[in-house]
């Protein structure tokens, strides 16, 4: 296969072959339930009907990471699937396929050093030609790249070494440089600076350096983008991290200025965390950057979205759509990246990431059917028990058929998972890629 | 007994002898310990010797508070002692007692309702003949009083109703009113304010709600009052708390202004978390007010400060004395309130408050001998397993002679609660306290 | 009002009136479901229709905790409501209320001496005019009573004092005696055992003694009871429990014998812990006792069952049903018995009562319709998102239609929160139980 | 440099000069810390002297992991050292090393296939020569080895393929196999099933299948071998384990027999675990096999024992010191294996595993100290503050005269560390491991 061939693609036919099969059940299971919506009156409170609310749902993207197409691997094993990719751009043709299927994944997040900056034309030219746009870049200083210089063992923005310091840095702006060439328009930065011990580290020493760093970066940054700024509480430093929650990347972001917000990572919080609150803070202080979706149940597991708790990425999306709707949160300060996080070790990557889309679009759909004017008024009466069934409604409700219906609205695949198997992309990617 | 008697005080006489009976052994101890760290070097790398640092801990002191020497509950049950307290003079007289023993709590911190504000006069006549202070006030917005118009079972600074929020303002305000007149000079502000399931409050709203509250009590301050405004992830709220960590804390002292700062209950964290980075975090920031010591296993357990973790409370005093030792540290906005809050179950309240007194100090003492050049040096080298050893050659002298001498310096007791029994104290109060 | 007379209750007219009014919505809805549920292949695959699963649901019943009709308490306060109960006899009247709305809660739950043991022929009276029966009885070593020779500070079936342990069996052995005179087939023991500080207790000695404890109650047990061992980690004690975990409970109900068994509080486990693992576990080893359901965020929150973790309620419930639909299961020892233990604050609680039926009848429809035979197929072939799609499947299915539908059928409310505010029970209770 | 030498050793004569250098300073602590001890009584109480404690302490090892002498990797990244060993045998004389220098280390666990099987002969020569045995040996079904036939993604002993579960359990066999021809005595399983999703597994039969291939395993031990069973909440599996907790581990240890115990990982526990009393309950039950001993904040850190939690490791050492001396302990299913697990990622792993020997001889060391006899009178009697501080007292103890004794007894070094670095051992090795 020539470099830049695109290789297998699943047939657009195939998919709309597919979906004129499930067309009459999927109308009868659409139809019914708007009927059940109209009948409670619901969609009158809302004031608008169904298909305004999936064609909303189908506008809804999020950003699929380059390095997700890969099988991940724990710290103790990686187990390897056939037809994995071996380049970036064979991670922008995964990438395409699982647009072509959900309709819900048109940009690629890239991260550097592990997609080669080597030839950004390239880059640009084929997810161009496979209709993909670029999202924030990530940068890289938790790993040392052959022929490094310096080790980022001990840190890397807040290492006590001023040289090291500024070989990250030096790295961040050429991420930049590389992601203005591709079309990006933001940067991530996560770093895995701490200690794994007491007195490793000064705590405010080695968050003045890390601010440092961070302002040269911040001031090095295109123009138009933004810079989202990460926080972990643990892993890989196993005592304390340097950014290590919401309130510390909050500081660092004020402190850079108005183009540089907080990014939320699910499983980045301490255990019985509530997210859906801290989400609401960082809206409230115009500090929301983006999200980094996945699900966990002890640690950074890096699951699927909504794999675990459906219920709080639910919440999580009540806070974004009431944000939304809410005259009072300046606009400027509030329009999240959408972003995937996940680490696919026992799924096929790209059926896992199907799905995960299928999860973020789920959630968002039940935010929609939120009966917002009732809960405010359960909310001011302290009516607890309403308020609460209030939300419990909308997450009742059954939006698979809002889902399957976004989906053939944007010519993707009803049952994407079922088209995948069938066009059995993955086993011609594992013949293509034979190495 | 008269009202305004103190009743049965433990005989100084009593202290001075048990003193000078333990005088020969205690000086031994102390200088084979002096001995011991000379030959070390440290006292020479330290630029001192050991009597300063025991002169240093003997005027390091903490408040007790009022409803720390009463016997307190789970929501299960409590089990009364004989001889407890019943109004704020016989409180008054139990912290004495147990600074005559420990020589390290001249100070109590009341609590309005719980100690009644009738006889402002009389309290502070009480405190003065018994050469006590008075520490911060606290406010209780969180229950509802016999009488009080409107109730806090849905929030008090929060409140979706601006009446309510009116009356547990002024409640804040007749705070310090009171604490004026008496001689303290904070206000500590913890409300249980929150939500116990999804949809009853509204996050961002609740949350300026609060900030305004707050805006008016902190116009109402006293004088060269402070005010603490106290975090806490959950209970009596178990879904959300409309102040639920150091972040939300910061932002709400930022906002009110200099004389607003955090205060840390080391039982007010998730689990994991790393309570001496977020130390760090609020001294970086200027706005460490102050502490609420305990000790807890699984969530606010309010169990004797170093019972269960010793060696995080020695890392929060790293934190303290490191920032005591750096010019760079804002003296102006680095002047902790130290406090104790335990709920006291099943010892004795006043053994438990001498022994968390001797915890705290403890820690400290250890803190100070900290090499904190040394410690410096493999930092900035990354001599990882060096800088922890340093930490760890304090952490593990021992400085019970040190604690010793520092009481008996202060004419309290070498061994307090040997004394106490001895004294039989509680049994005296038995008899006094009979209803 | 004459004592053993109900007072005002729900008038089934109004009930039946309701259900007529909302008849033709409700139908449309099932139909619609069932029409969506044969569409899919799913009752196909399931070798049923519709009705037969709603008849299932509409049998499946939980019973309530006589303490649940009452507000509950935190540690900081508690937020009184007028009309609550003042003895058992009000509170049968209230629990059957709850039955009558919701047709699934038909028992209840005495705790001794909460409710009173003075008048046990009139309970039973009381109980059956009403319908009610009488689940398992809880005893109650956890708080002293007014007059009890000794206390519980320092642990009941573990105290190092034989005669605490001895007046602890004895209570154990009344609750049975009173148990046996209403009725009931259960004694549910939890004790609030256990240490604050490490030292406190001899891990090794108490475990012996709690067991020697309960053998003699064993050895008491009615014909044909059975003894729920419940477990906890922490609270009241704080430092460590007697029976902290399903481990220690196993190994504890192992044993006293077959007729003992372990009990599950869906509050009573660490941070993160897979609790439909353990409901497996028990299963497997025959000594699953029963539930206590509830939800909770952090700690033992005690909040409505679902609330916050509603994927987990099914997730367990799928358990069951597995176990159920399993011959290898030996039915000897799998005979759940399904308690609620919730502390309702915030919320009424017969309408939060009403509203936890619901929830876990949800949960039980919705494993229902878990297509296991694919599920065991997927699982044997490690296809890895379809075994858990199917379970999502099944999870997503919006069963509101089944549930009213399953109360409808009992006589109970299809909209049981209506019903009970239209009908004003609460502020006739209010104007009866007046003192 | 010859396969089989040793390479560069650090000379003995280095180690004895060090500590007669130091030696007068060293007797000076010791004799004062005897002083003490002597005159608070408590070496009366003990009824013993300093020496014959030292003694003991001297007397106490830990075996070291052949891994744990190379650099581990987080999922993120690995950062080697110079100089790291290359194969079994430099594995070998790095651990020697270990032991020269701490005394404490002599034997070795090792790893299949991470050591290589291919020449028992040779690591035992090898071993002898350098004066080490060899601890348990533990098996790997964790990850795939190339040109293993059949994959363990989906699991290894718990696997729904029977032929992958044969594959397994010849595996562990041939552990011991080559166990036995070295000198070992027993098999450590620890295996990563479980499910990251839920559906994934189905939990009672893949609990029945790991008990049936563990059967397996039991039925092929060698005489005299014992088989540990090592359970952990998480990590790879990221949903479910298959052996979680205690509890699991016990019931399959007790399913195989006498020669089965389990295995205590100090880290593989949920969040605020009460390790000490689980220690105790395996010791009550006959079945604590021994231990992985390190630390951890947040979950599975892997980081150096007592480095986060000192006061935990005493209490767990608190439990063994006191089964010691309980002639109701049966003394054959008491003999724990002490082992360390830990993943040395930013200390030189050779500096780190003989601070870790340290940190668990001072755990032990303090265990020892306790007043045994005063504590259970404590503990009788309910005198809750006196129990607590009978374990302080010991706990606070400055040992590390005792431990720089007991090395001295043993020719090893007073300061391991200050001569490790002095007789610059990394350095050497670097030059001689250059590939």
């Amino acid at each position: 296969m020539k470099k830049g061939d695109f290789g297998y693609q699943i047939p657009l036919e195939l998919i709309a072959e597919e979906n004129r099969a499930a067309a009459d059940g999927l109308d009868r299971s659409y139809d019914a339930l708007r009927e059940d919506l109209r009948r409670s009156g619901l969609l009158d409170r809302l004031g608008t009907d169904l298909d305004p609310i999936t064609e909303q749902v189908s506008r809804f993207d999020v950003a699929v990471p380059s390095w997700g197409v890969s099988t991940g691997a724990t710290r103790f094993a990686r187990f390897s699937l056939p037809g994995e990719p071996t380049n970036v751009l064979d991670r922008l043709t995964d990438v395409a396929t699982i647009h072509r299927l959900s309709g819900a994944t048109p940009r690629i997040s890239l991260h550097i050093p592990w997609d080669s900056t080597a030839a950004a034309h390239e880059v640009l030219d084929h997810g161009r030609r496979l209709g993909l746009g670029f999202d924030a870049i990530n940068s890289n200083t938790f790993q040392d790249q052959p022929g490094q210089p310096l080790s980022y063992k001990f840190g890397s923005l807040s290492h006590t070494d001023a040289a090291v310091r500024a070989q990250a840095i030096a790295h961040n702006l050429a991420c930049c440089e590389f992601g203005r060439a591709i079309g990006s328009d933001a940067l991530t930065v996560w770093i895995g600076d701490g200690g794994c011990f007491p007195g490793q580290v000064h705590f405010r020493r080695s968050l003045e350096r890390t601010i440092e760093s961070l302002r040269e970066i911040y001031g090095g940054l295109p123009e138009g983008w933004r810079l989202f700024v990460e926080y972990k509480p643990f892993e890989p430093a196993f005592y304390s991290t340097v950014i290590q929650d919401w309130g510390t990347a909050y500081v660092i972001s004020r402190d850079l200025g108005d183009r540089s917000a907080c990014l939320v990572d699910l499983g980045h919080h301490l255990p019985n965390a509530n997210v859906e609150q801290i989400v609401a803070r960082l809206i409230a202080l115009g500090k929301l950057g983006g999200f980094h979706f996945n699900d966990s149940k002890f640690a950074d597991d890096d699951l699927t979205a909504g794999s675990l708790r459906p219920y709080q990425l639910f919440l999580i999306f009540c806070e974004l759509v009431d944000a939304d709707n809410d005259a009072a949160v300046d606009r400027r300060f509030f329009h999240p990246a959408y972003m995937i996080d996940q680490s696919h070790c026992v799924k096929d990557p790209i059926e896992e990431l199907i799905q995960t889309a299928e999860e973020i679009r789920r959630a968002y759909a039940k935010a929609l059917l939120v009966d917002r004017e009732a809960l405010a008024g359960f909310q001011d009466r302290n009516d607890v028990l309403m308020a609460e069934m209030t939300l419990k409604a909308a997450f009742e409700t059954d939006v698979r058929p809002i889902l399957r219906r976004a989906r053939v609205l944007r010519k993707a695949a009803a049952d994407p998972i079922a088209v995948y198997r069938k066009a059995r992309y993955r086993e011609e990617k594992a013949r293509e890629r034979r190495t």
